[in-house]
């Protein structure tokens, strides 16, 4: 069994050091408290709501930045999934999150599906979600929006991935009475139709206005949510991460095994979108 | 608003007649009562749990066999959407659906991901989910297990579908308490990312032991539950189903201009399956 923690935290606008300070003292708990993999929240370091560029650009850090560097430290063995405004090479900044072990920062993932205002100060990026292999697992990682987009769901899990780990900013949004957030129920789904788990570590607070949901949720292979934070904002799930390697659900029915490629690969020939789901 | 009329019956095994005094009562119901799309379940003339090939053959009907056609005669100007066993002029049998008006049989669609033992019996479908367009809107048809594969309840929206009609048959699953079918909250994503509704018709009773779920739904576009069925077995919904055309979320967000299909593409050109949702 693995041990996930995701710390529901809420970061301070444009201030980098009380974020650092926020984030290690989660990591820290967690460490001591038996936690393989740990999560904080998207743009952890800096903030959301930003209003211009110039904002997301003084607090914009390398892939390589020590602060980075500094979560894997304090980790011990730990891995730590989080996210924080990326200054490219390319001087573009990214919406971006780091796998961060031991070993130093093991991947760097710049978020594909841009929200909203995002899309105003970001760059989307332009690669595939790292999917990287773990003594526990192999953990995709994926940002927010980006869950919202089945292509990316499915095509992580058809590729290998055990766990799903997304560092989420998820505004708050009305619901019916009763409901799970649609975007957790989005999760359950993607979970439950490829077989594998998902660790999504929301956060909360309030920041120039805005609201937030608070959604953080840990979903098993089956598409069940099985931990959600208690009052100290941390949700702690005990998962064996190697359950999503089967696909079987019944002697003769595997989620895998009954897809229909050679139908899918040419569904609507004559519609304007001729592969719907790759054009 | 069209109002859509789910109805949970409970067909008798084997009994061609009884099934079709059923479901014409059903739709007669429905008409009375201003339905305008009007569903019944999965193999609703024939029952669901066969025990041989031998046994399906023998209530097998051709795709324009006059009891779908009157179908269509008892709905008035409403349209008729339910499931039997198709008799194909291959000598095979298909686990099919019907869309049935006023002109006759619109469409036959053959389930093209076969459920457990439905493998040893029925024949798989090769052609996509027919999209129909009609006066209220444009209803795709696909059947139970289908609706588990993200690919195709993609594919159907992206083509341009404003409702999936579902007919279906779950047989009875454990879940935690409180929580919806697992079936049910795969519908609910699918609804929700591609802003199109969904309607399932399931069935119930108990047949040859098995039990079912009961699990019918009417599903908005944007992903919440509208209808389940009331004490009389039918759920009832007004749905203004071109509210599916527009998928804007924001005015900087729109479900399907953010897809990132350039990417998609050729998400993990090193794994087995090179182009993930269609290969």
């Amino acid at each position: 069994m693995t041990r996930i923690d995701c710390h529901q935290l809420a970061p301070t606008m444009l201030d980098l050091a009380a974020n650092q300070a926020m984030v290690l003292a989660a990591i820290r708990a967690s460490v001591a408290d038996g936690a393989e993999i740990i999560l904080v929240p998207e743009l952890v370091l800096t903030g959301y709501m930003f209003a211009t560029v110039e904002e997301v650009l003084s607090v914009a850090i390398p892939a390589d930045d020590p602060l980075l560097v500094e979560w894997g430290t304090a980790a011990g063995g730990a891995l730590v999934i989080g996210g924080f405004a990326e200054l490219g090479d390319d001087g573009n900044v990214y919406n971006s999150a780091a796998v961060v072990g031991p070993e130093g920062i093991l991947a760097v993932y710049r978020k594909l599906h841009l929200w909203d205002r995002e899309k105003l100060v970001f760059t989307p990026g332009e690669q595939a979600p790292p999917i990287v292999d773990t003594s526990v697992g192999r953990i995709a990682v994926m940002i927010c929006y980006d869950l919202e987009f089945p292509e990316l769901t499915r095509a992580v899990a058809l590729a290998g991935a055990d766990l799903i780990a997304a560092p989420t900013n998820w505004p708050l949004m009305p619901r019916p009475e009763g409901e799970r957030p649609a975007e957790v129920v989005i999760l359950m789904a993607a979970a439950r139709v490829s077989h594998l788990a998902i660790a999504c570590c929301d956060r909360t607070g309030v920041e120039r206005g805005q609201d937030w949901m608070a959604g953080t949720s840990i979903i098993n292979e089956n598409g069940w949510v099985v931990a959600i934070p208690g009052p100290d904002g941390v949700a702690r799930a005990d998962l064996d991460l190697t359950l999503a390697r089967d696909k079987t659900m019944t002697d003769l029915c595997d989620a895998f095994g009954d897809r229909r490629p050679e139908i899918y690969a040419n569904l609507y020939p004559g519609s304007v979108r001729s592969d719907p789901l790759t054009a």
